[in-house]
């Protein structure tokens, strides 16, 4: 224990209290210090690339309800008929390598929360986009704004969580037209880490911007992305004009956009993986060669979510192989573009957190780590192929990105690390558990999962004998409880009420 | 679909059966075709072998109560005091390295079940060890012969385990010093896969081979290894007598061993991952280079079962970053050797079949794959750290085993996988569920998960609400109830009978 953290502690239960939190240092985000996991050697990468650019020329993307886009696009080069775009072989890898940066930073109103998008940093962000929330107590419902609120307070209050996200749960109870502005209120105001911005609608993104630069000052923002947003395109091969106006609005701010193919192999790409790569690559270049066009520089990140699906009944699967193989591939396909990458997280199809939902997460979340992805939307929460956020899930899933932590900085080759001396003053079948090198390490030695019994049988029936989810359970609500909001400068949380009251009265209520 | 597939179906149901199991071919064994994660560099592997050599000569290890050990190893050049011997520094290595073989195949009674033991190969057996078995009807209780014969009989029926495993469970009911006979037996009875021997004495280790010999006929035993048997050191740094006798007995009858250090880390080891690879590798040197001197050429497998401990309680913890570094690591240390690897698994501290133990268990067979390991017991059933197997978490594990021969293809990089002229073909926005490569693949596309609910939240409602383990007792119960048992010859099938009344009746029975 070293003499910074022995002064923190006082007396006996600070001691344990010190010691129940200390497994794991809180970091900002992770640096893997692994070389990643390939399942393809350079001449099948290659071949991937040669046939998104097949794609590009041959096919091409249809860049819909956009003028300015086909404008943009034709007048850097690109083949426009209608609202097709064919891009020649190459354009779009030149116009993205000549501008996208590979790595940036997305900074946060509390600088120490600041996370490094790109490189060997990965960046944990919780579950995005369902309509449903699960709870042990209160089972599947709608989710609320309250609920969203909780989900951001439990992001907050987690080490294992870098980044607050965007729509942790979609909050139905307030009109689709104005609840973007509830939630990014929600994300500044109760946490202070990084998080992401409407992208429903254009105006919604403006709005976003507008927020991001009564928080951070407005000169802030031309050199400083605040805010990063999830872009997703209309697979197969097509980008709307919702998603093409959401990226122009962030991209002209200089925030980040993430451009993420969304696929269902055998719905929206062929069923085979390297059709899905190649699809996904093309689609990608597309978006990004877009938002370069609209501001070169512009922070990007190219995304990858692909799942299989069963083909009984069309539904998506979750944690099979075929998607980590697609994972792996894309990730080296994105290092060798030059971009930050975002895929993974915590998937699953399954519909409570039992130990389908838990295999099917690690099944992606394995690859998440060992894959080097930069960006993980749905690190934790994540139910039912995205339909339902479970409070549970989140805390288990949470646990889990802990493990990688410790997982990513790989094994200590130091003196202290290879422990001869150790070994070397142990007789043959004696113990090391009073050894004076378990002495000295015991506090940091291993990743002490939060939400695991490792307890005897005897004691965890003892105790209850809860699963794991019964004890999630008891954890989130402790959180909520302890729960204590970050400070905020009560001129600029005034300056955000009044635009958002002065937003919402601008307009109607409404449902889309 | 193939011409002999086809043949196969008739009709309707007949095509629909067909469906349901064809998702993945059975294979003897998984054949890997992706380089491992490696998690050391050149450096680091070596400094961890010139440490495990620091650790042989100048530590040392002892092999108690086996004064034919002492001189055999003295008698190639140890140094031998008392029962302590070191090691002259390299001495293992190539010992090791002019005899043990760096692959070979383990020979089934139905030769279609051959597998082969190292290279790129990756064999599944099922738990071994468990006093204790678990379901969801009859909960925790002490296993019995018939729970062994279950659990055989599922190893059987699973397309997943390549391998029938030693002692899935304890038989309880049945005297210490006579169950050996009907847990071999039973593996040659109820199933035609490879099998493990009786490691827990000697004389039940030559049993073993008797039994062997029985069935397989004396002579073919010389040229074919038809056993293999777990031999685990008594870390730190001790080989005792009952553990050298049984490989004695088995080396000595040119069947295989697996010479495992089970380290659970602060109390037989160091802490730290690089001092757990550094003495499980001395440790395995010492066993394998008896083993050697024994038989050169005998088969080996180079093991390592690391786990961490709950620095609070002492208990073992899984599923933990920490084990993965040292698996990763060790693969590659015995890769280097040149012999076969043993580790992995479906490991877990959960004492039921829920989050915990799923996250834990996917948490060990990732690294497994990834690593390339070669033997992969407790790859099903495993819960409470080897104290219990559960029949429901067998049928869960075993479907996660299944994913991993998939995942081990890679990626398919034929035309039909780049599935170039189907993009070409497919306008964009428009679905890929009708398109001929989409029809002409779905039988095979993707793995199917026979554990996993994938229908949407009203159906899996309206199908009970059932969790992962739920499911699961169902299958394994259809399972046992369509179980058929392989062929035997009868008079083969007295002889063994004969031969275990007779030897049961030798001795009276004992608890020890």
């Amino acid at each position: 224990m070293s003499e910074g953290a022995r002064r923190r502690t006082g007396g006996r239960a600070g001691r344990q209290a010190a010691r129940a939190h200390s497994h794991v240092e809180r970091v900002p985000f992770l640096t893997r210090t692994l070389a990643p996991f390939e399942v393809l050697d350079e001449e099948g990468l290659a071949l991937i690339e040669h046939n998104a650019d097949t794609i590009l020329e041959e096919v091409g993307l249809e860049f819909r309800g956009d003028p300015d886009a086909l404008r943009l696009l034709g007048g850097a080069g690109a083949d426009v008929t209608g609202e097709r775009v064919r891009f020649p072989r190459g354009m779009c890898r030149s116009i993205v390598q000549a501008s996208a940066p590979r790595e940036f930073t997305q900074y946060a109103r509390n600088e120490a929360n600041n996370v490094r998008i790109g490189g060997m940093a990965t960046v944990f962000a919780p579950n995005y986009g369902s309509p449903f929330v699960r709870d042990l107590d209160r089972g599947r419902r709608y989710g609320t704004i309250e609920d969203f609120r909780n989900l951001v307070k439990l992001t907050y209050l987690s080490p294992h969580m870098h980044h607050s996200g965007g729509t942790i749960c979609e909050p139905v109870d307030v009109p689709v037209n104005k609840r973007h502005l509830d939630m990014v209120y929600s994300h500044m105001r109760w946490s202070d880490k990084p998080f992401m911005g409407s992208v429903t609608a254009p105006e919604r993104a403006r709005d976003t911007v507008e927020m991001a630069r009564i928080l951070f000052g407005a000169e802030y923002l031309e050199d400083h992305p605040v805010v990063l947003s999830l872009i997703n395109a209309n697979s197969p091969l097509v980008w709307d004009s919702v998603m093409l106006g959401a990226a122009r609005a962030y991209a002209e701010a200089n925030q980040a956009t993430l451009l993420t193919p969304f696929i269902l192999a055998g719905a929206m790409a062929p069923v085979t993986a390297a059709a899905v790569c190649a699809q996904t690559f093309a689609e990608a270049l597309g978006g990004i060669t877009f938002v370069q066009l609209v501001r070169p520089g512009a922070p990007v990140v190219l995304g990858s979510f692909a799942s299989s699906m069963s083909m009984q009944s069309g539904a998506p699967t979750f944690g099979t192989p075929e998607p980590a193989l697609v994972l792996y591939a894309m990730a080296a396909l994105a290092r060798r573009l030059g971009v930050p990458f975002r895929s993974g997280g915590s998937l699953c199809a399954s519909k409570i957190p039992d130990a389908q939902a838990a295999y099917e997460s690690a099944a992606t979340l394995q690859p998440t780590i060992l894959g080097g992805v930069n960006f993980v939307l749905h690190a934790a929460g994540w139910l039912e192929g995205g339909l339902a956020v479970g409070y549970e899930k989140f805390i288990l899933d949470a646990d889990q990105c802990g493990m990688m932590q410790v997982f990513a900085q790989g094994i200590d080759m130091s003196e202290n690390g290879q422990a001869l001396d150790a070994i070397r003053d142990n007789e043959p079948g004696t113990h090391y558990l009073g050894s004076a090198h378990t002495l000295a390490n015991f506090e940091t030695a291993f990743y002490r999962a939060e939400t695991a019994d490792n307890n005897s049988f005897e004691q965890w029936q003892e105790d209850g004998g809860l699963d794991a989810a019964q004890r999630a359970n008891a954890i989130w609500k402790r959180m909520l409880a302890e729960y204590e909001a970050p400070p905020i400068d009560p001129g600029i949380d005034e300056a955000l009420l009044e635009f958002i009251e002065r937003r919402k009265a601008s307009f109607p209520d409404s449902e889309v």
